[in-house]
């Protein structure tokens, strides 16, 4: 199998819920005006803590600096496996599950901090470009191990870049057992043409911008067991949705489209404080009982927490198996 | 014939240039979320100088006091003359010809400071609403008066709310003699069903909030005898736009429409410096030569100037008109 280290230089910001507003502009423009913005990889993801926005250098030179946004200080670079030279989404489970063993494990084991990015077409491990090298040691035994420069994959060898680096022994590394919580909506993955996307502009504008303004005449919601959870990618080219069926309910139905129909999803949220960007193992301790499983999943770290969605019908096994997973020794 | 007072109370203000991104949200709730916002009367006309927004008080409620936003103290009422129960428009010339001497040279003549929107629909007249009683008063001759209140139309009658106040005299008010500006930009004047509002959203979400940083690849306008001139208004359900034929290649050919197919329409800008709101006559100077050699205007004031629009073929006569007019004594 391939790695591709992706051509995009990464921040990880954070605006806060009653600063959106003063960020309307430029993330409209983001999502919806790629010939003004030269950004190439965005995705924005509402939770009820905040809005996590990651994108590339040219479109982080968008936000004004402001009390309303946080930054994480580090450049995170993409990395994507690839099998056979496509996006593999051939075998039986989908997602992390299906990197699990080959890449989350391995980073974990090397003390490396990932940030896990889950879209309709793949997965992104983010790592900070401070790791490059520790990661590149690390993987290539199981991956050959490509960078894109200009759109050009060229092969990296570890001894170009590791420079004499050892990697770790085989000591795990300390666990720490966050919180889990299990939030009654059911979520949908979802794409759409990029050329479409003007079609759902001002439900889009209104779900992402004004969905926290009491609609007239509709009841706030009650039911306390829902999180708020949408997310909006727009990567290469490529666009990626996920949103809870109420969301989903206001939306066109006929352009957005889903891999199976009807495919929903469950929600396991990680972390009863923020979790921070340091901590290591916080995926591989999700990620390694669902591939043990054989259970698809797709994650998506946000500034504070992080959220694994399970196909709906395995949520009870799921939480089950975390809970189990939990009580043993961290192995 | 008839004239409407309606049920909207506005307030008329200006948003500095480099204070748009501060008003995006709350400016795109009021086009485009019809659901969550509860503004009926909503008009923004992009300018060289400025962005003009008037709106009614729930409108005006969006916008939240900034640096960057002007407002001009009184409240504003919109009149609306209607011929035969329908808003009238099967005499031979449009907008403000056909009001100049039963509207606007009258209150003209009574000192009374008129803001004029003509839209693809009709021709506001906006008074202030202090001026209510002189405005009954001097037109109640000419027009059966009723007011709009909560949809329902009643008669006004001058003893009602006109209290012993008595009309000036004939003398002419002072008029000064502003500076005109004849861009080279040809417009049109528009419409769209507002069901279809969300298919050029992006579009037009474009050009109203992004069209002064550069498209990427696009040289900047060398040509300075163009004049950067867009307006918008969504007023009782009905959208308006004026816009020049640049921008209008920008819209989807098939959803806007005009009354004559491609009617081009050129501008006369009124005023060298900032007019402001107090002098009287401005717009009769204007529509009064317009009235008497029977052509067509459209008439749209904003917060610095005044904009007339007339059609492509009569520039010339009138350009010449308008300077013969500014050399005889006022009349």
């Amino acid at each position: 199998m391939d790695l591709h280290i992706l051509d995009h230089r990464l921040r990880v910001t954070s605006i806060c819920k009653n600063g959106l507003v003063n960020f309307t502009h430029p993330l409209i423009k983001l999502i919806f005006l790629r010939n003004r913005a030269r950004c190439k990889f965005f995705s924005l993801t509402e939770t009820p803590e905040n809005y996590t926005v990651v994108l590339d250098e040219e479109g982080f030179k968008e936000l004004q600096p402001s009390e309303h946004l946080l930054v994480e200080s580090s450049v995170w670079l993409p990395l994507n496996v690839v099998s056979n030279g496509n996006s593999s989404s051939s075998s039986q489970a989908v997602g992390v599950t299906k990197i699990a063993k080959s890449v989350i494990a391995p980073l974990a084991q090397q003390h490396v901090s990932v940030f896990m990015l889950s879209t309709y077409q793949t997965d992104f491990i983010l790592v900070r470009e401070k790791d490059l090298a520790v990661v590149i040691n690390t993987l290539e035994e199981e991956f050959n191990i490509y960078r894109e420069v200009g759109g050009e994959y060229s092969a990296v060898l570890s001894q170009d870049v590791c420079n004499g680096f050892q990697k770790n022994g085989k000591e795990a590394p300390q666990l720490t057992v966050h919180p889990l919580l299990i939030p009654q909506n059911q979520f949908c993955v979802m794409s759409l043409d990029p050329d479409t996307l003007p079609a759902i502009a001002t439900t889009l504008i209104d779900v992402l911008f004004y969905s926290n303004s009491p609609k007239e005449g509709a009841l706030p919601s009650q039911d306390l067991d829902c999180i708020k959870f949408f997310s909006f990618s727009l990567i290469d080219g490529y666009v990626s949705l996920v949103m809870d069926t109420e969301a989903q309910r206001q939306f066109p139905a006929d352009l957005l489209f889903t891999s199976s129909s009807r495919e929903l999803w469950r929600m396991v949220r990680i972390g009863g404080q923020p979790l921070g960007f340091d901590e290591c193992g916080i995926v591989a301790q999700i990620s390694q009982p669902l591939a043990d499983n054989n259970i698809s999943a797709y994650y998506i770290s946000t500034f504070s927490f992080d959220h694994a969605l399970v196909p709906e019908e395995d949520i009870v096994s799921v939480t089950e198996m975390l809970q189990q997973h939990r009580k043993e020794p961290a192995c």
